[in-house]
């Protein structure tokens, strides 16, 4: 039988309360012993729903715990190097949210004192469980479309989030597409050398205002020759857009979006079926629990988590990278060494 | 808010356990209190797992509990139509797993306990509310596709149930067809007046030794004179088929099956994609969820239950005149009064 | 090099016009040296139109012009018998549209005929070379599906035709049921021992008061046990659809429906693409070429063509049993013996 | 009825033939009057072959035919601008394969002397007569999609020319981009304003010693603020990839491969269908023939073709400006003006 696991829940926000749903319902031999939201409320009623023993405003006796044996990190971008270093003095295994932090300095500190705390670190890159993304990963990884050759990324949201938030969020290219690095990394197995990335306004004027985009389109180059094109927008009106395609000397593999149902229509104007579910809680339901149940795996094995640190890292460093090259216009080699 | 209900599970198989999860875990506002089942090892298990306080080999205790306003039967089929009876004595709500009983006098003495006690029954025609055959019937009765002409039913299991399930499981159109019977009456709205079934042991000469056929091929015609057909198989080898297409004056709709991910490899070869999903849990697993949910709602807001006794009485009788119709070789009239 | 064939063609209706057209200008290797039509104007124009040297009101002629070698009838279908004969006289070769004839008797008579010719006769039973349900057949013939189990075909036409056309077709059954009970035998390669045929008028009452019915469900009982159905309606709105399915013990061959383009537009609404082509001159295009290229290549090779005269003759008694069967609303034996 | 075009085709290669056997049999109202072709050999072939009265080595009696009307140019590329210019002096309309010429200065001399001449010039980018191509233009034209925000074109060759054929064909963007940059202006309707080509050698490294690249990924910004990713690769093993998506402010519109038939066979190992037509020859058959017939209608009816000297032109100009971009490593300008 599985050793039970206590964990402690910083950040009792959306992603929070999925996680906090999944540990509660879906993950037997896991259990969350305390939460913590700044917003004392927040925890507390997420203690209520979730039978969380513990709510707390600050999360320092999460840290102080000697029964909790991981955390999940759900707070604002700006905390999490904080809290990781926290929890990581406190011999804490830590679950964090991406990004790690928009400063990469503070990622570097970060992930220095996961190093010498020996803990275990995985970050929320949720895509990488997907079924479907995931699919594709092993089918590459396998050699079914022999050596990988080009690779496309469609990700687009159905609607842009507040200006409030785009305004602290780092901008499109870490926000957004960083989802997409991530990706690109995951699906070929290699590391981006150059990236190139072009843009614009065209949904909201007020988000270019902000000094942000809402629409880009970027190059990627890979050590290993591969080339790759990620298309971003923040507006797709019929949905969640989330498709990728990688091409090799021996096939391609397409993952396809996820739709509602199966029912088609067919009358005088044609064949009617659904759009794609609408956003990343319907199409990544599956994957937030399985990012976790893939922590919890790694701890009691003692394994490498399959999202490590460095896997946080670079994805930041990417998005700066096509910050500069969309400023720029030109492309912009990816520096991976700090 | 919604009011809390007070529920007792009787029954802790496989379906059992399916209910109880989603209690459990995924329906807020119910509980189990206590559960029966005549393993009692078997509901002892169920209330550790899932949290129910109390747990019995006999039920009597869950009908004499003044605080369990309704019950969920799952146990075995013979069983189905006592404990009907019992729940409506005490003055429970029912939700009963289907079939109701294979008797046809059994199920008209339950039902009028029912009847007489003024409580709920809900029976577990669960594909009703599959989303894929929700939005296909939903799309009939917005009148989409006209005036009706034409079903067809594809119903194929993966795989045949063990011979002594088969033998008391009053035969395929008994324990089979009896979904597709009750899809058939939900698509259209209206009865089916005459039945031709075909068959034969295709799969497994040991159904046939056992007296059932494993493949049957069964023709409707409903008393508004659309046609139907619904073909049964106990073994599809790459999965649960379960599709429905209504074909009607403007159109037609056509449900298909769901797949476990959307990855398609195109190589050398052709192009590739997964198989359907296995079975029953993989393909409904939101059907449990949303009939239980519909019996709440309907105990809540005193409303009919979206799957009433005579929903749950009629395909038995369609499927002993499928019985009929293939042991004589000839139409037969499906008669709904006793 | 490939033996240039001489041919005569009989009867420059629509159908007739199409083989003109493919034998003009999309078959080397063959001409037509005469046309003719009890309508001469018709055969004068598609003398005209598609370089045929001679046109006539009369067929004699080309029964006895020693340059034709064989002859393609397309005439109306009360002819076919009498012009299979007297081409079979003449020594030449035969390509007859379906159906032979709807008088058994004359059928046989033909058929002798040209069994004492020792000519040979192709029936116009063209969906066998559409590539789709020639891949089907295929894959079954190859064991892909394993064992034949269960058939479904559905055959909906966009429009019926007029009710002048349905007084003399027939009826449904025999005019375009014949069509899937050739496909029956083509796809499962045995012989179909019971048919059950329901049926209703459903899309026009003028065609109930000329005596048929405009929609029917046929079920089928082959002798090595598969089981088949088949829908028909006179009216999609959708356009033609044209679809088959064959399960079997390893697996299933679905053939979808043939469309104009594959743009899809995703949109508020949903996902939207185009219905099917129109009609069988949209669908079956390249299978009116393919099967008179076959009849050629069964010419040349001195090999017996792809669909005989007893492919022409069993579908015209399936008819006939499904008529009777739906009269009498019991199953009924196909008879295949005289 | 329709006046009847007489023709003179220069060049009796794969793509002269196409046209001389679409003019023959499926385009009534037009004939070749003449063929020529440098080896004559050829002409006479093509002549025999499809009835064309004349053959010649030198296309001169062609241009000085005054019973010819207009010429269809399927000569090697070097040959196209000299025969625009002799056919406009001779009064010809032309129909021209692309490219018109891999020097800018010989186009801008060739449309000039069309332009004096005041005849027609009809470029040969048959994609835009794709019926799948042309209904997703149509979609984007009208509307459906609202404001285009992002073109993806994928055109994807199932495998690589002889060698001795891209050492003069101009290189990757001048021989096979080329009819993507003209896809991107006609789906679109704007012009490009920059490119960022990358790309490299992954299928053949004799297509790198020639001086090419058989992989590329190209970048378009537009002046109206719309951004555009082609992705090409010489080889891909599943047949030829040519698919479109422009997505913008009120949905997408995808355009996917065409197949050779709807066969589906599922099996234990999954669904398994067909991979895409292998070649050009396959997929874009209706579109030669449309534009010849487009060619003709702007003949008759005197209206400016839907391919003009201008559309030839613009490609050549972008496939430059790909190869410097490429080189350079930078974002280049599309300098349309001379």
């Amino acid at each position: 039988m599985t050793r039970p696991i206590n964990l402690g829940l910083i950040g009792a926000g959306r992603i929070g309360r999925q996680h906090a749903g999944d540990i509660a319902h879906r993950i037997p031999g896991a259990r969350l012993l305390a939460v913590a939201d700044i917003f004392e409320e927040a925890a507390q009623k997420a203690a209520a729903d979730f039978g969380i023993p513990k709510a707390y405003a600050d999360p320092r006796p999460i840290f102080d715990d000697p029964d909790i044996e991981a955390v999940i990190i759900c707070s604002s971008t700006d905390t999490h190097a904080d809290f990781i270093e926290q929890a990581a003095e406190a011999g804490k295994h830590i679950f964090c949210e991406k990004p790690i932090h928009l400063d990469l300095e503070r990622i570097d500190r970060a992930l220095a004192a996961v190093e010498k705390a020996g803990v275990k670190l995985q970050v929320g890159f949720n895509r990488r469980f997907d079924p479907n993304f995931k699919r594709a990963q092993e089918l590459v990884a396998s050699g079914a479309i022999g050596e990988p050759q080009l690779l496309r990324i469609t990700s687009r949201d159905p609607a842009p989030p507040p200006i409030e938030y785009i305004k602290v969020s780092g901008g499109i290219f870490l926000d957004m597409t960083i989802h997409d690095f991530d990706m690109a990394r995951f699906l070929i197995g290699d590391e981006v050398e150059e990236i190139y990335a072009a843009g614009g306004v065209m949904v909201d004027p007020a988000i270019g205002e902000a000094g942000d985009i809402d629409t880009a389109l970027i190059t990627l180059k890979y050590r290993n020759g591969v080339l790759g094109a990620v298309d971003n927008s923040r507006q797709a009106v019929y949905g969640y857009d989330q498709r990728v395609e990688v091409f090799g000397s021996e096939g391609v593999v397409i993952v396809g979006n996820v739709k509602p149902d199966t029912a088609v229509l067919t009358n005088i104007h044609g064949e009617h079926s659904a759009k794609p579910v609408y956003f990343f809680v319907e199409r990544y339901t599956e994957s937030y629990l399985a990012e976790v149940r893939a922590f919890l795996q790694a701890i009691r094995e003692d394994t490498t988590p399959l999202v490590t640190g460095e896997d946080g890292r670079i994805p930041v460093i990417m998005g700066y990278a096509a910050w500069e090259s969309y400023r720029k216009n030109r492309p912009v080699k990816v520096k991976l060494d700090g």
